[in-house]
């Protein structure tokens, strides 16, 4: 699908403004991104007319155009939910706030950390959620729990009206229609190429 | 394909073990996956045969069975490039090690951090890292480096003869076949919701 796609397309972009290319054509768009360039015209073209024939594409006024399309010109507010060794590290990487992702709200079961301040929040209690969430909405909730609990924290999300949940959980969830759920899930990456060597079957101790 | 669901039967099927369910039948198990019944017959089937028509799967012997076929049955080593924040954090992941993932060496540039001790590694400068991995190879690389550099240690890892390595630097890269890459990108995945959230048109401050 052309969303799993954009987002690559606006980083390279934006990697090739920072490098002061002005303009680019599909093939060395795609060349960098391991796509066609008939695929990146496809994709492109369904938002509209881009690039001119064999002028290739103005870089700066894509990437401003893709930022729009894709929402990224703008901030989206996070709640994270567990504060444990994940949630920490989620909470302290320097990654999200630059693409406009903040992580305004942080929730955890574990007395020792309800109460922390961790940056300019403060950890409360899981059973505030739903009424913290009514009182300042988030965009986004991430779910960073044991498995055994991720499940009813994503139904609490719902409930709160959160649309869209980055999970890092290892299990598979139940979520409405409307409600889009994305996996963070190094394991099962790793588990899949340990597959993969496994069919290579390379001689290891 | 047949190896992204894999890990996930596994998964599902540890924790029906777990619970003490002796006996699980390709609907239950597609329940709890999202999964059809018949794409989980037909994904088992190409292994040989495990159920019995109508009696279900046997939840110990099909996952005795799926973690040989997946080679979780064994301990993978792992080497991390990159001890920065982000590595810092794959380091203390508590979830790799149970699954049979160990990062056994661990490499940055940072003068601050090379030579440090992180639980049972030292941390060694980026420039052994071809003559260490000779000496002591691994299986798995994790390549936690900044996007500028990501490249470069990839192509290093790739010439140290590692076949699978584990991305979490934000971009595509380029790789020879025969060698898996697999992305973990938390950010991406955001930006994926980002745009869906746009299309709904939440009305946010």
């Amino acid at each position: 699908m052309v969303v799993e796609r954009l987002p690559l397309y606006a980083r390279a972009l934006a990697l090739l403004q920072y490098e002061g290319q002005e303009v680019v054509s599909s093939a060395e768009l795609g060349e960098r991104l391991r796509v066609t360039p008939a695929q990146i015209r496809k994709d492109l073209s369904y938002f509209g007319r881009f690039g001119k024939q064999g002028r290739g594409y103005n870089v700066s006024k894509l990437l401003e155009e893709l930022r729009l399309i894709l929402g990224l010109d703008r901030q989206w507010r996070m709640a994270l939910i567990g504060v444990g060794k994940l949630g920490r590290a989620i909470l302290e990487y320097g990654g999200f706030a630059p693409q406009g992702f903040r992580i305004v709200q942080a929730f955890d079961v574990n007395p020792d950390i309800v109460g922390k301040e961790l940056g300019a929040l403060v950890v409360r209690d899981v059973s505030e959620l739903e009424p913290a969430l009514a009182a300042e909405p988030v965009d986004i909730g991430i779910v960073a729990v044991p498995a055994q609990v991720a499940q009813q924290i994503i139904d609490a999300l719902v409930r709160c009206g959160v649309k869209a949940i980055l999970n890092y959980a290892p299990i598979p969830v139940h979520k409405p229609p409307g409600v889009e759920v994305r996996p963070v899930d190094p394991v099962l990456q790793l588990q899949r190429m340990a597959y993969y060597l496994k069919s290579l079957a390379i001689p290891t101790k």
